[in-house]
């Protein structure tokens, strides 16, 4: 039985310190065609310094010898974007499957969106242009337009938040944006209805996922500086207190703390 | 013993129907520290139609659990580009890992470079940027710049055809630049000194591996109707006749054909 919604999930991961994310990866990778119907392909971005490497795949998760490898490989990092899709607009095809990325201001840009949005492709693009045939694209490729046309070179963090807030909510005007955006930085959540997320810090306690039997002792593989914030969809553990996003607005991540 | 050369090494593929790659990146990868000094990273990028995904890992591919998959995941393409690194420029990272990707005109490009480049980083960059360190991504930044500048659109295949071989003669002007450009249509192959390739067609033979002890019959994996040409810095198989590039020329590969 799928005890999820139709639509696809995102997962997201801010920390102070390089942090394993195969824990929260398994629950997600499982609601791609197993415990939910996200079945239409899969993706994850991890970054290492500015560098960031992506996997993507448009078989199931659940199915993918690419997701058990992700599963299995201790890649640490700071930040994370993943995603798992349910087609609604755009076929199932590697170049629809997120996370996007893109460069801008020597930076790696990257993207994943949940929901439909009306017209967006009516909104004009110069630079930035969609590979696939996804709204989500779009919606990213018209954020980064922006952004580069009114910022040559990057701004100073407050000044960006403030403007992805804005942009953020402007797309929201347009439909469902539930979406994660990330310069390796900083994550920006935006939140039309449904995301949550979790703060693990000291005192570290156990956590038991929901989609499998498998159970964490945080405080065995943290120190005590260790700050770690998980973002997604739905609770993906059900023995801590998730915090659920203010519908309607934009939520920014930077070292593992909520800006 | 190591019987190569200092310098990274390359490997393109250029196919008229989606074709396995398995054969020729297990050499390569074999070179990435084991046959072959190239221990500073790998990566490889595969188009799936306008789809483009790739695996980075700053790791040596002889050594790489990722390497491992993607020499038993049975991708198949019609456009594949590697890269095994030794590190001259830039420390070895995964921003500074080869292949790079950035998006032009709607399509994923992808590039990777062997050589140095004397004085590149004062070549002017306005639009797109390097993330990483390398002389390679600041060569390849120039490209894309150069091109975005002059075409708002992507022009015709001849009119870029020049253009590419225009700016490839003008980075080859700057020192070593052994470089494999595509949009996933088109193979651009710069060779400054060390290029060859070898065209697959009906009828097809069998070839043995010169890094490993492999041997593959290619008739029994093609119909007669296939196109497939490997580019790479040295011959991959000792038993087929590979064509040298001439130096100091750029070749272009469109469908399986050398255009």
């Amino acid at each position: 039985m799928w005890i999820y919604g139709l639509m696809c999930e995102l997962l997201g991961m801010n920390a102070n310190v390089p942090t394993d994310i195969r824990f929260s990866f398994a629950a997600l990778a499982k609601r791609g065609g197993e415990t939910g119907p996200h079945k239409d392909g899969w993706g994850i971005s991890f970054y290492e310094n500015k560098g960031c490497r992506s996997f993507h795949d448009p078989k199931p998760s659940a199915q993918s010898e690419l997701a058990a490898l992700v599963k299995n490989y201790p890649i640490k990092s700071r930040m994370v974007i993943a995603h798992v899709r349910k087609a609604n607009r755009g076929r199932v095809a590697l170049e629809n499957t997120h996370p996007f990325t893109r460069e801008l201001w020597g930076r790696a840009w990257t993207f994943a969106h949940n929901g439909q949005l009306k017209g967006v492709k009516d909104l004009p693009l110069s630079f930035f242009r969609p590979i696939g045939t996804t709204d989500s694209e779009h919606a990213f490729c018209f954020v980064m337009d922006y952004l580069v046309k009114t910022f040559p070179d990057c701004p100073p963090p407050k000044v960006l938040d403030r403007e992805i807030s804005d942009l953020f909510a402007q797309l929201r005007g347009l439909g469902v944006f539930n979406a994660l955006l990330t310069d390796g930085r900083s994550l920006y959540a935006s939140c039309s209805k449904k995301l949550c997320y979790i703060k693990r810090q000291a005192p570290f306690g156990t956590a038991t996922l929901i989609d499998e039997d498998v159970r964490v002792d945080f405080a065995a593989e943290t120190t005590p500086d260790d700050k770690v914030i998980v973002i997604a969809t739905q609770p993906l553990t059900h023995d801590e207190a998730w915090t659920v996003v203010t519908p309607d607005s934009t939520l920014i991540l930077r070292g593992g703390e909520v800006i």
